[in-house]
């Protein structure tokens, strides 16, 4: 069900200051913290001696000393100091490390076996300019972070649920008003794109800039495996490129923590975090409850030609998880 | 372990207005809506397409248009509007729709593939006279809905459990002073009944209008399969006939949320209220709690005479369940 | 992973006062009340008939009667009136008794089926002592009761855990500064005796009484099947006898409630209360929601020598365990 071999957000870099933080990453609980140099460092959170948490530890330069009994693991997860007794150092008093990169303010964690590789991380470029006004936020979800991932990649659910705040009219979603495209890129992301040519007046969300004028609006959603997404919507003069105009682009990093949950890190305006925190989540999440298998194809669902873009991102995922299980075996 | 072909109480009409409601029965979320002409319409509570809630959606003359993606439902449960893309409505976007009907403030839902028959409703049509001062309630019960039964069938529990309140002296308990019948009438119900002649003064809670007198009191309990059950409560001068003097009924309407859930939809006077929610409801649920199979006979419960009536009701379910799944099959 | 045939504490003698009292022993709820001459008396605490809490029933004289419907139990546990109609007592309306025996304030309560042995309960009599100042209280953990053994009969955690309050110096813990010894009595106590000559200044705690001077330091633990356990803290002069000085000791009781909850009960002195309560407890809580098994050997763990005595002590409870299953077969 979990993608190894790929990066996953661990959180905003600005939360990881000098206290080790933890975070279960696809059932496993990670400590991170910051070493000598400032970068961060990860690995397994729990000491092997006892099993204590070791984001409950202190850190000593690139090291870290179990809160229980003292004993001293170095970035490289290994036992270096064993302060009792005869002071020997078991074999099995080891943890897993794991590559952690901090981009644009972002921690970035690797957990699969496979060397991990910098230049696959998304490119978060825009977080770092002042021109975008920036939330970045957390939200613990209580489903699967393929729900999610459908919920980002089918946009047509938003003159219904969000009709209250970042909505749209409820008219355009039939027929030829509303262009759908969707593609695939050469690196595997999905592009899935909803374009509306001369609406009316924007989104409720849009006026304030954008005055009631019609115009063409645009929301394109690319998806990256495992399961990072970004949003730009655009608000374009008639007729005009799309570069034109209003544009408000958002970050969406979704991370397993377990079958049934989901670490959902954003970043996006203001004001659209409540479509998400309010709207969307509880939603999810009841969706979630009425299934009866984490599988959503064993729950038989019917199936429309909106969930063309979730649907290929999730037989995408499963070939990938597939392909990284008979790697292992 | 359920009756499916049987009338359930789904709640009390005065609870239904514009919103859809929504409940539990037998496992399955069922929403529950007034349709153009005002009356009840019932179906599966899930939409097939990604398990939205569809309480939470909004109803459109008989139809109910689900909250995420606004797909349109008829009172059949068919769906007849997909707003999206080439709007074809795939074959598997139904759900079931139930029998539900209004009567005397009451709404009952029939589950079965069996046809449903009106004229196999419980009679209440008391509820409808203003002679009985009624309170009606529910109560949410963390028990199998065969230990209310239980709790119903055999009220020599009331001079222990309810000394306080409904009471009774526990002096009548033994011997001849309490006089029991039992007998299963034609159309199928129990009748469970208590007299004690002459009793030196009323329980507590007929005081108020009964004083201090000697009495003949009755408490008789009627069964109908699955689980709805009206007790009738009567303080009559001495030797004179049950019809004479006080009368206190009142209904106990039971609904299998799940295996060990319970909705308890009352109708009774306010005094005898707090004996159901503040102490036969806490009994039941501890007694659910130490045992460790919702099969009561898998207990291994030592069985006294007092219990024929409990007894007899489940057998009688549990052979209708039988016959029921072996149509089925 | 339960000594049966052993005695445990079932609480302490004051809190048992007029009304029963419940504690769930070995996943079994047992009920203790007093009898007509003050003497406990233990029983399985449900009902066999509808399986109700007999902690709620009445007690009278040695008797109680069941909240419910009024059956009344002896102190043997067996049924010797049922109040209702032909007032017969099946022949299994009757539970289980066990031994229970007062002592120094204390409730030892033995759950096996072999006879139960006095001579065998703890000696405890300095908590009749008024030289000791002394707190009795309770915890609920959250663990499986050889975590809690674990974590007292290793105090080598204490300068990590307990920094901030019983603390120690952790340049302490290496080489000769601390000497550690180790013994299995004749009668099967574990003893695990720490020593720390010409220690500095004392550890906080004993800072009131001690002052700042050097001085010989011990902490030494004693354990007894199944789960007693009694520490011994001394702050002694140079090289003087254990005898002379402070002398701080406690008691710790450990009853398993279920395979991942333990009652424990502790005779203490208030300063080191808080040790206990806010960072043991909270510690061996957490350690045990990172094992994926009760049993610690399958979580692979890092063993160090200064394991010893917990491994020695959960080795000769499992012989135990063994041989009282394998005597029951």
């Amino acid at each position: 069900m979990y993608l190894k071999n790929s990066w996953y957000c661990a959180g905003w870099a600005k939360d990881l200051a000098d206290s080790p933080i933890s975070l279960k990453v696809m059932d496993k609980p990670i400590v991170i913290y910051r070493g000598a140099n400032g970068k961060p460092i990860a690995m397994d959170g729990i000491c092997p001696h006892r099993f204590a948490p070791l984001v409950q530890g202190k850190v000593q330069g690139d090291d870290i000393m179990c809160p229980y009994h003292g004993l001293v693991y170095n970035k490289e997860g290994q036992c270096i100091l064993n302060p009792h007794a005869d002071g020997k150092i078991p074999p099995n008093a080891k943890v897993n490390s794991y590559s952690i990169v901090e981009k644009d303010g972002v921690l970035w964690l690797w957990m699969g076996d496979s060397p991990s590789d910098e230049s696959l991380i998304l490119d978060t470029a825009w977080l770092q300019d002042d021109a975008y006004a920036e939330v970045t936020g957390y939200l613990h979800v209580r489903a699967n972070y393929q729900m999610v991932m459908d919920n980002l990649l089918d946009l047509t659910h938003a003159p219904y649920l969000h009709a209250d705040t970042v909505g749209g009219d409820p008219e355009l979603s039939i027929g030829a008003q509303l262009e759908f495209s969707f593609d695939v890129s050469e690196d595997g992301m999905i592009h899935s794109n909803y374009l509306v040519r001369g609406m009316k007046g924007p989104t409720p969300l849009f006026e304030p800039w954008w005055g009631k004028n019609p115009g063409d609006f645009r929301a394109e959603m690319r998806w990256k495996a495992a399961s990072s997404l970004e949003l730009d919507i655009r608000m374009s003069p008639l007729d005009a490129p799309k570069t034109e105009g209003i544009h408000s682009p958002s970050f969406h990093f979704l991370v397993p923590e377990s079958e049934t949950t989901t670490h959902y890190f954003y970043a996006q305006a203001e004001f659209s975090r409540r479509a998400f925190e309010d709207e969307d989540e509880p939603m999810i999440q009841a969706c979630q409850e009425n299934m009866t298998s984490i599988d959503l194809f064993a729950n038989d669902p019917a199936i429309l030609q909106s969930d063309v873009a979730g649907i290929q991102a999730r037989r995408m995922l499963a070939k990938m998880i597939k392909a990284e299980n008979q790697e292992t075996l």
